[in-house]
């Protein structure tokens, strides 16, 4: 196992951690870590993370309930960065969204394919009404 | 669709970008875009990133041939974090691994579960080869 003073934190003592999902897979959100709040998270495997607002260690889910149990901690092979599986009591994001990646950036692309459908559901509406000849 | 310009760069210029497969929802990598690098992206639809130690816009899979075809990008509640759904034409780690993070912290758990399966398979083994009586 590596220790975690090998880890590579940055200049203010972070690293960042990419919360996943065990069981879905999605990823619920994107926090910082201290190795104060790494190894409380290692002992206790629930998450706890490093508020760069509030600056002080922040235990996910305190006054939520919305705990994040950690089922495994994977570095990458820079040893800058980490990613926490876990199994999370309730949504990751103060919005109430499961994760706090809901919004894109191609959302045109997404609507794009909304007004094909739309347009194809009128074209059959239309034929429904008025069939063609030598049409199915 | 947001503005990029309505994103959160840190005060070097860059936000962290997380990197999953689209079909299998692997997580692949962390990197970080600077604005034109993620112009580039969203231009081009495959990863352009911004390396910190070379300090340069970085086309992932220039060389390697390995590049990422962009699904989706996200952003999360923040504005402080980009998720990136790809689908990746190799490896996305210089290690030759498919995702950068292969490496666990809590590895003995995992080795603790292939103890279990050993102990499991040399016990199924030895009652094949020296049946006890009374036991299915």
């Amino acid at each position: 196992m590596i220790d975690i003073e090998e880890l590579k934190f940055d200049e203010k003592g972070l690293i960042p951690a990419i919360v996943q999902d065990y069981n879905t897979k999605q990823i619920l959100m994107l926090a910082y870590m201290n190795k104060e709040s790494l190894k409380l998270s290692l002992e206790k495997k629930e998450t706890y993370f490093f508020s760069r607002s509030r600056n002080e260690i922040w235990h996910k889910g305190e006054t939520s309930g919305n705990i994040q149990k950690i089922k495994n901690i994977f570095y990458d092979c820079d040893g800058d960065a980490l990613l926490i599986e876990v199994e999370p009591k309730g949504p990751a994001c103060h919005t109430g969204n499961v994760s706090c990646f809901y919004r894109s950036f191609l959302g045109k692309i997404e609507n794009y394919d909304m007004e094909i459908l739309k347009m194809l559901y009128e074209r059959v509406k239309d034929r429904k009404t008025n069939p063609a000849e030598g049409s199915y």
